[in-house]
């Protein structure tokens, strides 16, 4: 089974939103067996939508349409998918009393805006929002299927996981799509893919090798259609001889992410973990804590931003501020001790560093940073010198801490 | 003048990275007077790419590519790009010695696989890339210009702003679009179209009205094509009329999120802030330092994520963490008490919560949230409720707690 993502609004076309919700759909219904082969972006512009949703229709069997869907003049896609087709908008009781309840449970008005939201087209299913407002439409016409939910990324998911993947489960067969992800970090994509070589020139035919880096770390994601149904066992000896070859620097699989492991890691060894943080300013405790289950590990952060807070709290001497500066060996290995000793935990990660634009010099550019990692035996730090965009600096350096983190745990090299 | 995005990778399709390039591409063409009228996304296929390439060209004057450039096979756009526009590829001597460069300052190989990159097609204009491995290349033929560029963000976007947009700005006269966005806080967007309604139907007929909600808030999005040239005037006139209907609740403009609005305003006061946070695990810290300039007003936080480092550092008596729990009216004042006493700030901001999916309970579900505002003259707290995901928790959370850091510094109602 194809599937087109279209998504609909302006403010995506000007760059206002990320559209995050085709990359939610498309993870979501590739694990379902839907191969999306293409997503499209249209304005609020009711010929920009016929015209894309014409081209999808004569590439897949399934439209997944996104956005427009709110009550305000600029949303246009109930109206648009009315006309195209051909059936008329008539009042849903079942719809009207879902925001009845939605409104006076929130002590809100159900005002007339909001009602126009109960009037639905006649010949589709009705895809009911828990979340929001406006409904979802379901159209089932000539062995092709066009879906419609709103653009609100948690009201889309919870109606596509309630209504849309359930539907299509039940009307289609599909043999799931077969991935295997490994999760590599500090090797670049030229290296690695030297190093692979003569593993990728002897994959079976229907084994699809893709590198994919961002920042320092490359994912090596092998895929296959799995139309033997015998692919696993391919991958599984694929991935067997990948071992091999890289042994140590397979950090993770599939939607494992660097914060992941970190957790896997720390619980499997019954050790806890705290960071000190500048410049990241509490980028590499959020990373940790957006993972589900973290508390079970993770302590806290002191983020020392000013140099005030680096004395104070984390008991670095003004004296080796002074000297060697906020973004240095000695500060940022103070930064550690302290960490590790005050919140009383196995393991401590200490960063300082300077994002930028401003604070920098000829000796410390911007893009300056100190790292340093701490356990009860030793004591690390390395400095990284990365460009001058602030936001790159933050993410690479949360990064490369918990990459090498990683690496500081297992007693490999730094 | 038109331009559509075309994004090239499989793991766009299958959902495994987002695709950050189209939204930072579309707002600087925007800006410069490019008009994007669709971003597509396709796979790592030539069929998939030369289509989408020919239905793009139908459509607008420019093609701006992104992706699938690097030097492993799962790359084709080069040979692609090369075949449709009926070339060849010939050695690049000014590739050659950039990337002998990048190799050798950086202590790496200039391997073979990265010496496949100096081999450009012969009737392109090359793009350097200073930040990367990948060349990048414009194809200018009848007055339609097909640009290419890596995948990687940071390689791209020092492409599109070294090479690319100096390039049509020096080819295109272009007047560029007007917008002017109002970011609001709290009101629902129905309930803003109603307070809106009178407003928005005497609006100037070039005047294009969006709505652009985003978990609690709502951005307000006028835009006109400004064919009279006139536009900007007429935009100041109803932004008028709007301050007199929103008044206070309009909170920035533009670029403008939250975080930088709590930036503006502390400094304009003259006042730090500090936060104390447990179940955001540190993102407003992250979300308040990721403004350039944040420095200047904002010291530190404290991540008490483990209830003995509320103890230990924000001194949240053990009574009351037993008598009240962690997420309590009792626990948040006194992080926020103590977390602005003891770094010393104007402000502090503190949040405790069940971020879920474990730790909720009938009293307490998971979603509930304390926030406190601390002052030198006052401490207030607000209870939340949220939903069951943990991502947006955590994001709902820290963007509440700063639209109402506003609100409580401004002395309105919280």
């Amino acid at each position: 089974m194809k599937a087109v993502l279209l998504s609909i609004g302006d403010e995506i076309l000007i760059g206002q939103i990320t559209n995050t919700n085709s990359v939610w759909l498309a993870s979501q219904l590739n694990r379902i067996g839907v191969h999306v082969v293409e997503m499209m972006t249209v304005g609020d512009d009711e010929t920009a939508i016929v015209d894309a949703l014409k081209e999808s229709l004569s590439k897949s069997e399934i439209i997944i349409i996104t956005g427009g869907l709110g009550p305000t003049r600029d949303d246009l896609t109930k109206d648009v998918l009315t006309h195209f087709f051909h059936t008329r908008l008539v009042f849903n009781q079942q719809v009207y009393d879902l925001l009845n309840t939605f409104f006076t449970s929130r002590g809100m008005s159900f005002n007339e805006p909001n009602k126009t939201q109960c009037y639905v087209p006649e010949s589709c299913k009705v895809m009911m929002n828990y979340k929001g407002t406006a409904p979802g439409m379901l159209f089932h016409e000539n062995h092709k299927i066009v879906a419609s939910m709103p653009g609100v990324p948690y009201e889309m998911e919870a109606m596509a996981e309630g209504e849309l993947f359930p539907y299509l489960r039940q009307h289609f067969q599909m043999p799931p799509i077969l991935h295997r992800t490994f999760l590599t970090g500090g090797i670049p994509e030229s290296e690695l893919m030297i190093r692979l070589f003569d593993w990728e020139n002897d994959l079976p035919a229907d084994l699809k090798l893709a590198y994919l880096p961002s920042g320092g770390q490359v994912r090596l994601r092998l895929t296959s259609n799995n139309e033997d149904g015998n692919a696993l066992e391919r991958i599984e000896n694929a991935s067997r001889y990948l071992h091999l070859i890289l042994d140590n620097e397979i950090v993770g699989y599939d939607e494992d992410s660097i914060a992941s492991v970190v957790q896997q890691l720390c619980i499997q060894h019954g050790k806890t973990l705290v960071t000190a943080e500048s410049c990241t300013g509490g980028f590499i405790a959020h990373q940790l804590t957006m993972i589900p289950g973290a508390s079970k590990y993770f302590k806290g952060s002191i983020v020392a931003y000013h140099n005030t807070i680096k004395e104070s709290l984390l008991d670095v001497p003004s004296d080796i501020l002074l000297e060697f500066g906020a973004v240095s060996e000695q500060t940022v290995i103070q930064m550690a001790v302290s960490a590790r000793r005050i919140m009383k935990a196995d393991y401590a990660i200490a960063v300082s560093g300077i994002a930028g634009p401003e604070g920098g010099s000829p000796e410390k550019p911007v893009g300056t940073v100190w790292i340093a990692w701490a356990s009860d035996e030793q004591t690390v730090a390395r400095k990284f010198v990365w460009g001058k965009n602030r936001q790159a600096t933050i993410q690479r350096t949360a990064q490369e801490a918990l990459f090498r983190f990683r690496r500081f745990v297992l007693g490999m090299d730094l």
